[in-house]
């Protein structure tokens, strides 16, 4: 609260047609402004009294736009961005199996996973992404990528017992993670969150040495859980356990545990997870895409669950596109509760912002739209034909707006797009690399090259 | 196929990265180019022999598009466009009878459908429709639309037994529709469709004049079927019989039925229509938004059925947006199937071109990029980073593209819009008029003024 006769000075105000801050749950604030001072928002406040008080280095005119949080990506692969409509209309398993997993043994290096990571960012960044949630071998190389574009992230220190080129064993790949983080842990806009891959590849002894290590480093984990109906069943006639009760019996399962698809919950499970203050990341595209099921978001969010929303890999989706999950969740969750009041535009908005946010324990840094937090801001033009007319700001922007329709971006008070170019980043170069690896990968993989039919 | 050493003239030669024409399935023509003389494609042939052999008025230059059918939108409601996100997250009938009907009550005239429609028509262009299905009052306002903005449309004879502004009754309704059809018949760009609005509210004895009428006139119908649980239940409760039943008794369902939604269909349903010959129109997003349901399409198309996609108004959408709903239509069904295989890329590119065109009866005409057809293409731009790398195009324009990526986009050869700039619409007159709209429903419906929080 600004006390309403002093004066703020501020390195930039941006004049909105409306701010929607996402707390408190459910505000448009028509006709407001957002005053950003270094890397933190600093007043919001109606127009009018904005331009009373306040002294702005730089004032910016978007009288035709909604003023967001940036939206936070709760679960991605960003360096698999080069892989991209690889192969698509397969089975999991195929996919995996003949395509994704031959594809990386052949060229993921830490050349290939900056190269992904900053085409990733770049998309995210255009598309009003201002925060991921990473889950990749070589995170240093994702951390640098993302240094370099300006966004923010949280990288995952990855474990999955099998070697790859990035690491030969589960001790290996805790080593390397932890060396990541003690060469990272010093920059603002980067944090850390356990990344055990999945139950199915990961071992009990394992599982606790990360439950270990959460705690010490205070961070949260994530896995893949109950992705498939596939996993369950080898669960239980593995081990006699739904996977979710194995990792209750470790003791991960609490408020610092982020359940990635959760695609499968029988009602327990749900009662189980919302008690012990978990979370889940859900990626409704790639749970579509690759058959694995409709997660119970409607019944999720019912029990108080914190739910936040990832896009997966762009193998698997094959968007980096928040904005498009925002609203595939909010339609598949009326369908699936045959409630077309379930996951109402507000609550999409909160789950794709500050629901992912807490999932990350950043809550107190992002999500919202509030004075004192980071300015990772994301405007929306409102003034497109496709988004006319206009009822509700909130309602346009998971229905019917698009990533298209970004302009404005800032992480940490900084401009990174502007009426959707790139400030930072070097977009052609972006591209070129993403080519080069094209034309490596396809060679390859002889793909790339589609059937040629002689004209009829 | 043209003689090898003729040589063409053309007034435009369109020479793309890849032409996919639909027809045959599955083809990708890397390096090809489609020439345009007077409303037709005249040929389609390698880049390089295109040259060789072609004289044209024109050479566009889009070495990083893929060019495809324009897209055919098999069922909307255009005019709605005007109550865009009017009224979200509510249960079906709450959305129709307290909001959707008494709008409508209020508001629609000739001057309402004529402005929603351009507002449509913008739409559409813009993102790749040459051509739609309407199904809405005044159909001779949305007629007019249409060819002030150049779009191909099918313009619905309409009937509910119930009066409104537009007609008393029945027989009105038939009177006017019939009276529309005579006025615009001679409109190359336009033809019709018999357009009951659904079994629950048409009668026999209209549906069996429809049917009469179909068969005189030589056009085909459509009707909302089956779209909820509750439709089906009340059909039951009242003559003992699922509308579709109903439908078949009085002879309508064959080649030129198209029943919209068909969400609900029993197997035997399904080869019933498929072995009629009767398409369906599926619209995921509206299904999901009205939480209707999942049609079983997969299902539908094993069984051989003709299935195009139509976006529905964009009060319960909120798009007229078929890039989108062919890659929401691609991802459900792979879910509903369980099944990843279900529905590839070519399946839903052919669904919202010439799938839809069949059902309409133009597939001579439109649907394709086949020598002889109308014109109608769209070009999208590969070359963004969102669409980076690129190892298969049908994958991208199906799972990573947007409307946004349109560049370029003809009808009946005619170019409509060059690099996203529409050439016949003011665009800007027409976000005007829908902005008047806005203030006028606004105020009656005391919407549109969503609530002003104090900041904290």
């Amino acid at each position: 609260m600004q006390e309403a006769n002093t004066s703020i000075s501020a390195d930039t105000v941006i004049e909105a047609r409306c701010v929607i801050p996402v707390e408190p749950y459910g505000a448009v604030l028509n006709d407001h402004s957002v005053a950003i001072t270094g890397d933190r928002i600093t007043a919001v406040l109606p127009r009018a009294e904005m331009r009373r008080r306040c002294k702005a280095g730089r004032t910016l005119d978007l009288s035709t736009h909604a003023l967001i949080p940036g939206l936070v990506n709760l679960h991605t692969h960003a360096a698999m961005t080069l892989m991209r409509g690889l192969s698509d209309d397969l089975r999991l398993m195929d996919w995996l199996e003949k395509h994704i997993w031959p594809t990386e043994a052949r060229h993921v290096s830490a050349q290939f996973v900056y190269d992904g990571t900053l085409l990733a960012c770049t998309e995210m960044l255009r598309g009003g992404v201002t925060c991921f949630n990473d889950m990749y071998f070589y995170p240093e190389m994702a951390g640098r990528a993302a240094l370099d574009s300006g966004i923010r992230a949280v990288l995952g220190i990855v474990l999955i017992e099998f070697p790859t080129a990035y690491a030969s064993d589960a001790q290996d790949y805790l080593r390397k993670g932890l060396a990541m983080r003690d060469e990272l842990k010093s920059e603002p806009m980067l944090s850390f969150c356990m990344a055990p891959h999945a139950p199915y590849t990961v071992s009990d002894r394992s599982f606790e040495q990360i439950l270990t290590l959460s705690e010490q480093l205070q961070i949260p984990i994530n896995t893949h859980l109950h992705e498939t109906r596939d996993e369950i069943r080898q669960s239980e006639s593995k081990s006699g356990m739904r996977p979710i009760a194995r990792l209750e019996k470790l003791g991960l399962l609490g408020p610092g545990f982020i359940a990635v698809h959760a695609v499968h919950l029988e009602p327990a499970e749900i009662s189980m997870l919302a008690g012990l203050g978990a979370s889940v990341a859900h990626c409704p595209s790639s749970n579509l895409k690759l058959a694995s099921g409709i997660a119970p978001v409607g019944a999720m969010l019912s029990a108080g669950m914190n739910v936040g929303i990832g896009t997966d890999g762009a193998a698997s989706n094959n968007r980096l596109d928040v904005f498009a999950e925002m609203r595939l969740a909010a339609l598949l969750a009326k369908a699936a509760s045959e409630d077309a009041e379930t996951l109402p535009s507000h609550v999409a908005l909160r789950m794709a912002t500050l629901n992912a946010a807490k999932a990350l324990g950043l809550e107190q840094k992002i999500g919202s739209v509030e004075t004192g937090k980071c300015a990772d801001l994301c405007a929306v033009n409102l003034a497109s034909i496709e988004l006319s007319p206009c009822y509700d700001p909130a309602s346009h922007l998971v229905y019917a707006a698009g990533r298209e329709h970004v302009s404005h971006v800032w992480v940490g008070g900084k401009l990174l797009v502007e009426e959707g170019r790139l400030l930072q980043v070097d977009e052609k170069a972006v591209a070129r690399k993403a080519i080069e690896w094209q034309s490596r990968i396809a060679a390859s993989n002889q793909v790339g090259h589609q059937s040629d039919h002689d004209q009829r």
